[in-house]
């Protein structure tokens, strides 16, 4: 059985983490929070004190971090994947941009390991159950050797390309909608707000018609509330519009909407309200009406 | 059995007035275009020369119009309402802004009829199958009257509230969601290729993840088409975003995302498409990004 290494033990990678160790791979994880480590280590596998320590030896390494410095960090300057096993398999899940991921895939092949560029959709309801959505870019051997891996997080496994980056223009894509998704969501239940017509109506109506989306449904109900429980923050969408469109630029295309959508959840991050839940983009709505929000 | 007067035999109002006439109702429908009052006369009801003949002693006038200022020319230049039943009511089921609708009420019920403010959502597809998503607001005591009127054409009627201009209201919300979803499905695929990424493959994983909506799984693989069957018109977007638009006006509130998304379809509309299927903003993506649209 292949020996895993797993860092970043955040919403997401903890029950990602788990799923791997109940697939009854060896796990052994990392993340900056000791609690978290000694949190997985007393319930599914082996923790580490530091990134290299989790990738010492692994035929895999995964990377659930926050974003593309922190994937070079750990891989090249704190020098963990010098320590995997010499035909070892990094598996990049983070969602970075296109051309980050190209660049440390290129390093990584230079240092004669095998890359999986494989991020995920889905959010901490799809990596709890195991469900998530993968859209993993390598060469096709490549691919089919870690195909146990990922399906033991994810039940619907795309492989999108053959060349890294292209999962991350997937991700990009997935991303650009949802993000846009969500403050159109915003800017709809704040018009009815404005009119002084019931945004709970409005909502009824909306989810059941050719109006609806996922997000819509979703993130709907908690942008009614005054202060939601936070599934996934502001700051989230802040940094993957972002990357939108970081990729929109690097292929030279416009990308209005996202762009749009970005500056209302940057707005609300901007008032300090970055870790609130995402529904709260709402408030970038309100606030323009010259509202309380 | 209350006789009812329908105008506009679209390709929306047409299976609406057979639906009526299949539920029992006495219909005299009439149209601008001769053709298509044969056809309703040849299969459901009776035919009218005028939009006055065919509301001449109705019970209920059902106007499905393509704008307010058709409903007015009908109901007031064409005295079409004076010929009406002495307590009949009016039906407005064309999208319309709320303040035209709140005109248009007010002088329906000063000439002593009844008003009922009644927009559709669900397209051709609902229309035909007798499935729209009806909302309705009117006092609850006309909305009762007439409900077997609305249940003939619609299996989602709801009471939106009791003052006219609150179903145009929601039917705004609904068509910002549902013109914002397009833009943006189309901003997302255009992406894609743009960057080489197989459209269809993005399509799969888009439809079936978060990220999905109504529209994008309806319209997205129309947008993979060079010239696609049109279901519904770009020029239809064009007006509807534009109503939502001026009610965001009226309201006094700020839509930025319609209003970047009105601007695609009006693109599209002059290059002198608008008459193509609405999936065909995506051409405005296309042009921006200097490829063969």
């Amino acid at each position: 059985m292949k020996k895993i290494g797993f860092v970043g033990l955040g919403a997401m990678g903890m029950p990602m983490a788990k799923h791997l160790a109940a697939s009854q791979f060896p796990v052994t994880a990392y993340d900056i929070r000791p609690a978290v480590v000694e949190a997985f280590a007393a319930e599914a596998g082996k923790g580490a004190k530091s990134a290299a320590e989790a990738f010492a030896g692994a035929d895999v390494a995964i990377l659930m971090v926050v974003n593309a410095d922190q994937a070079r960090q750990i891989l090249f300057a704190d020098k963990a994947l010098a320590g995997m096993a010499a035909d070892g398999t990094v598996i990049l899940m983070a969602t970075c941009a296109p051309r980050a991921v190209e660049e440390i895939a290129a390093e990584v092949v230079a240092a004669g390991r095998r890359f999986i560029d494989a991020p995920v959709s889905g959010g901490i309801g799809g990596a709890t159950a195991g469900t998530l959505t993968i859209m993993a870019a390598a060469n096709r051997a490549t691919f089919e050797a870690a195909k146990p891996v990922l399906a033991a997080m994810g039940d619907k496994v795309f492989h999108v390309g053959e060349k890294p980056g292209q999962g991350a223009t997937a991700k990009t894509i997935n991303q650009l909608l949802c993000g846009v998704h969500i403050a159109v969501a915003a800017e709809a239940l704040s018009l009815a707000e404005k009119v002084g017509f019931d945004p709970k109506v409005a909502f009824d109506i909306v989810s059941g018609s050719a109006a609806s989306s996922w997000m819509l449904r979703d993130r709907g109900p908690r942008m009614m509330q005054a202060d939601p429980e936070v599934k996934s923050a502001v700051d989230i969408f802040v940094k993957d519009l972002g990357i939108v469109l970081e990729a929109g630029h690097d292929a030279g295309t416009a990308l209005p909407i996202a762009a749009v959508a970005h500056q209302l959840f940057l707005a609300v991050s901007g008032r300090g309200e970055g870790k609130t839940d995402d529904s709260q983009v709402i408030r970038a709505y309100r606030s323009l009406q010259g509202r309380k929000a």
